[in-house]
């Protein structure tokens, strides 16, 4: 077999490493660097600044687990947004809920929409959808500038580096808090409890100041750091640990079931240990 | 810093890879390849035939799962084997439980055992234990000679390649049965589900004719293909999704608790489908 090998070095000292049959997109955009490469194990492949965002192959846990939880919490979902997520995933998602009217799309990277669209088709191909608007620009900017607004918010960003770096601050959670309705709900992806435990911790103690109920749930993706993901919800009202079993009807899912989403929060004991 | 790079191929297209400092020991045994090294961000780590074995710093999550799941299902275990598991990880969480009067391990390579005593000391400690009674030999034959005899067994088995792969036949399944007395409990290691999907399948399937009781569950292990592992139980009597609340006792753990006991049996859609 031909092609190469590439490595994501997830800690100075740990990686995975996966055989790249072709490059079809390189470019330095005005963010980050965009690599769009055709992998054996896992198909098509969106990297950024050398990281593994998506592929065809598991983005389903990611894009379900982002979507669904918050979704089926939320007694009556209509106006959503999602911050990041330029692949169009978890936009694709949120579209399977009758309920939403709206889903607004804030993604910085132009690149990253117009290569998902060409190269991950089956995950970006809703954002054509009459009921998405895609908006090219600052997440954190359109977060400052809405006010009672969104039913929900999901932050599908990088981890905290690059353009990222402003979403995991205690004034952006004070923004989606803002830009959420009375009783909206909001969740965000929070890297893995092995190689960021302090960033867990953190991110539970700033967003439990802000928003009475705070949780964490997991979902394992194989092709991100330590296989196990973490996700903060922070909820104004409604309790994802509480939700109605009526709430929840059927959708197509590979990973995500209405077991799951409860079965999600109970977390190993040393996951727990950062949330408390 | 200095050291080398190891990679474990988990498929022929994908890897994980690490920073060794220092190879602590290697030898080809009898049975296979054993290396014991110091990796920067795992610790101590033992390897057979190039994959990963078990290693200081997530090595908590398998143990424990393994042994919890079944001895808290189980009213009231007091003879207890473990096929392989020579690390003697299994042993150290199987003594946690006070009900337990013997606990045996069958290692068919003591290569395993004392290399593991002499590098990996937190793990393998226990196998010194008086309730404990060590057997180098072959599992395999050691289940066709028991009868009657044993309230849990666990099989803490390799992949199904090289001394493991009579452990992963209808006929090892037919001899646990024998084994077991008329209420026992049985759990095996069965690799992953994403890259193995197909041998989970036939487990499931096979277990289901011996045993009126078939589960599986699933841990995080960061160090394993996937970051997924499965476990696959067989039970005669008691079924691990309806332990009684008072069965549950203190002990201590890093990754299993009560509520993950249960938690860990609900899957995602397409493991469950791999069980019907």
């Amino acid at each position: 077999m031909g092609g190469f090998w590439f490595t994501e070095k997830q800690t100075e000292n740990f990686g995975i490493t996966m055989r790249i049959n072709k490059t079809l997109h390189t470019e330095q955009t005005e963010f980050q660097k965009l690599d769009m490469v055709k992998t054996e194990e896992w198909g098509n492949m969106l990297l950024l600044d050398d990281m593994v965002m998506t592929s065809q192959k598991d983005e389903f846990v990611y894009h379900e687990m982002v979507a669904h939880v918050p979704l089926f919490t939320h007694p009556n979902p209509e106006t959503v947004l999602v911050v990041g997520g330029g692949d169009g995933g978890v936009i694709r998602e949120v579209l399977k809920h009758p309920s939403v009217k709206k889903a607004v799309l804030a993604e910085i990277d132009g690149k990253v929409i117009e290569y998902s669209k060409k190269y991950l088709p089956e995950i970006a191909g809703e954002l054509e959808n009459e009921r998405v608007e895609v908006q090219v620009g600052d997440g954190f900017m359109h977060i400052a500038k809405s006010e009672n607004e969104y039913d929900v918010i999901m932050v599908d960003s990088t981890e905290p580096v690059g353009p990222a770096v402003n979403l995991f601050t205690k004034g952006f959670y004070a923004g989606i808090s803002k830009a959420l309705k009375e009783d909206g709900i909001f969740v965000a992806q929070s890297d893995n409890p092995w190689f960021k435990s302090d960033l867990i911790r953190q991110v539970q103690s700033d967003v439990k100041e802000i928003f009475p109920i705070t949780r964490l749930y997991l979902a394992n993706i194989p092709t991100y750091p330590s296989g196990l993901w973490a996700f903060t919800v922070g909820s104004k009202k409604h309790d994802p640990l509480e939700v109605s079993e009526d709430r929840f009807h059927d959708i197509e899912t590979k990973y995500y079931t209405k077991e799951l989403h409860k079965a999600s929060f109970v977390l190993p004991k040393f996951v727990k240990d950062l949330t408390e």
